[in-house]
């Protein structure tokens, strides 16, 4: 039992290594998560600023309700919330043309891959409640929460300063 | 990289099953959670059931704020909320001796043992959080998680019938 329990971890890791990149190894490698870039905010302009801090604090609540929807088994629930996240991806949604091209002048390639990847494990989530799948689930969960302070460990010290401590 | 990765991986899950058995085993392999024993809160008495829905609706509540504090990188947050839930185990707190009674009479053992791992897991987010160890925290929240729903699906069918589809 405890070797399937292994081989299953080992199989899920390097798969998720393989899939997520970058943000994979920042995540699981504790090590790597106080390092810290240039915060992003402050290149942004005052409407993608605006942007992003309602989009932060959307994913932040739905993040919560998606606990209380996998401790409750509720899957459907996850499925929805999970897909809310994806669809509401600020690289994605929401900006004009205009938006998008200063976007991508302010922020640093590494930002923009942290994104796309945490977009990837919002789908991944999504498709593991859809099939109904609980501990992949909560596999895709956890990795979606090391994402997000992967992320803000690099690029968000001015909004959460614990992490440049 | 990867290498390091998945024996990171392996060494958590190896330890990780022996030090949690029971409920580390239903709650990383998902086959089982959908496995349901009989709902414990009919047997209880009426001060027991009230008292153990407080316990849950606070542990709810502490871990969202968890999932905030992990998120900000706020280790001495994360550890005061794991140290509230850690301390009002039901178990341990809030009961006379006739309620601890009342209880052990009432519950079958594989609900006390959960009981017990969830109790211990607590104390190693704390620890965790104490030590400054991000992946660590990450890794204690996510198996914190798997025990609510573990537990949950196989001894609280009555309140989350969607375990039991």
């Amino acid at each position: 039992m405890m070797d399937k329990i292994a081989d299953r971890k080992r199989s899920w890791s390097i798969r998720g290594a393989l899939w997520l990149g970058i943000v994979a190894s920042i995540a699981i490698d504790g090590s790597v998560l106080a390092q810290s870039a240039e915060p992003v905010s402050p290149k942004l302009t005052d409407t993608l600023r605006d942007l992003l801090r309602k989009e932060m604090v959307s994913i932040e609540d739905a993040s919560k309700q998606i606990l209380s929807a996998l401790v409750a088994g509720d899957n459907a629930r996850v499925a929805e919330l999970a897909q809310r996240i994806h669809d509401s991806f600020i690289l994605q949604q929401s900006m004009t043309p205009e938006d998008r091209k200063n976007l991508m002048a302010a922020v640093p390639k590494g930002f923009v891959e942290q994104d796309r990847a945490f977009h990837a494990i919002s789908a991944a989530l999504t498709d593991a409640a859809r099939s109904g799948d609980r501990a992949q689930q909560q596999e895709e969960f956890g990795k979606m929460i090391e994402a997000c302070s992967a992320c803000h460990a690099e690029y968000a010290t001015d909004r959460f300063p614990k992490f440049a401590e």
